[in-house]
């Protein structure tokens, strides 16, 4: 079972890592770091980079596909071979999937339209102009399509996704191996709980969170 | 405030990302990955690399030193280059730092003796051998020394270090951005809560897990 996890420049390294070392205790499971080129991809605030060890043309049917979100997301709206790349590989994949603003990346390269998806809290309502319709759950899940909330709930996608591939007690496993068993010191993880100025706050600095200090 | 997440061959890549995206959000943090070389640091999977971008000689006073767990752990309990950067830099940290078997690297170090630390569940007990006293709590605080338990714990053990940090208001606000509202698929992130029969194999697969395929 191969899995690929794309890699763009200005990525948010979470939204990889995260599913990352879920997937990566499946069993059989081989995971391959995809990019348009190899070598060191840097993440939104440099300081950080994963190697992508595939070019995309040399991963041509993983089963699963993995799009992680970041400020990056934004030079990835348009046509171009990383869309044509998703467009091939979704056709034989069995899971295409996505954390944060990597939905955007799907929608927007036409594999959602008509679907129901999620995204970082301040991006979901985007997912409406491809004809996507915004879900704000933690998970969502519409037929092979698996799309996350933002940045940490990739590790409760690729744990929901874990059960669907191998059942129950394969994920249960996997999820005591990495020891998840979480204990936030605030209840401050969305916009729901998190206190309202806090909340507000974000909202005004939307934009620069999402795409980052150069947007 | 200088950041350094210490990287070496064969480390868990969750236990490095989880708080780098946390602490990467502090007003005025800037993370630096150091090893004794710089350039890739593989995992112990082999799949996965981060990129070292400074040296152990270059990173001489950090703010916050952390070091994540993984199978490789093995290879860095004799004293060494790495013991003593660590013993060097501890002198002048605020806050020194590990996740999952991270613990048994500082504790090796002689950093932790007398103190109260925790580690990946199955490597917990392990920590008496340098004289610490064992923790099984999630996250353990012992002066300026913040241990966490497995891999996915070092979120909350960053999220508890920001607030102690810059106090709550923004730790929230950094929960906030990476949307940390865990709702993980099943109760089985903890020896306490999983299936006994999955505790009982992950304990039967203790060396395995905890060293890797070649243990």
């Amino acid at each position: 079972m191969q899995i690929a996890i794309l890699l763009y420049d200005r990525f948010t390294a979470l939204d990889a890592v995260g599913p990352y070392d879920v997937l990566n205790n499946l069993p059989g499971g081989e995971v391959r770091f995809v990019s348009e080129q190899t070598g060191p991809v840097r993440n939104e605030s440099g300081n950080l980079a994963l190697v992508a060890d595939a070019t995309l043309e040399e991963v041509t049917s993983p089963d699963i596909v993995l799009v992680p979100g970041g400020p990056g997301e934004a030079d990835q709206l348009t046509d171009g071979p990383l869309h044509e790349w998703l467009r091939s590989v979704d056709r034989t994949s069995s899971w295409t999937t996505s954390v944060c603003t990597g939905s955007l990346i799907l929608a927007a390269a036409g594999l959602l339209t008509g679907r129901r998806a999620t995204s970082h809290w301040l991006a979901v309502d985007q997912l409406r102009k491809w004809d996507v319709t915004p879900v704000r759950e933690r998970v969502v899940v519409d037929g092979k399509y698996v799309t996350a909330a933002g940045v940490s709930s990739g590790i409760d996608m690729a744990l929901t996704l874990a059960g669907k591939i191998t059942g129950d007690r394969v994920a249960q496993s996997i999820q005591l191996k990495i020891e998840y068993d979480p204990q936030p010191p605030y209840a401050a993880g969305s916009a729901d709980k998190a206190p309202g100025d806090i909340v507000a706050e974000l909202r005004a600095r939307s934009r620069f969170i999402l795409q980052g200090p150069n947007a």
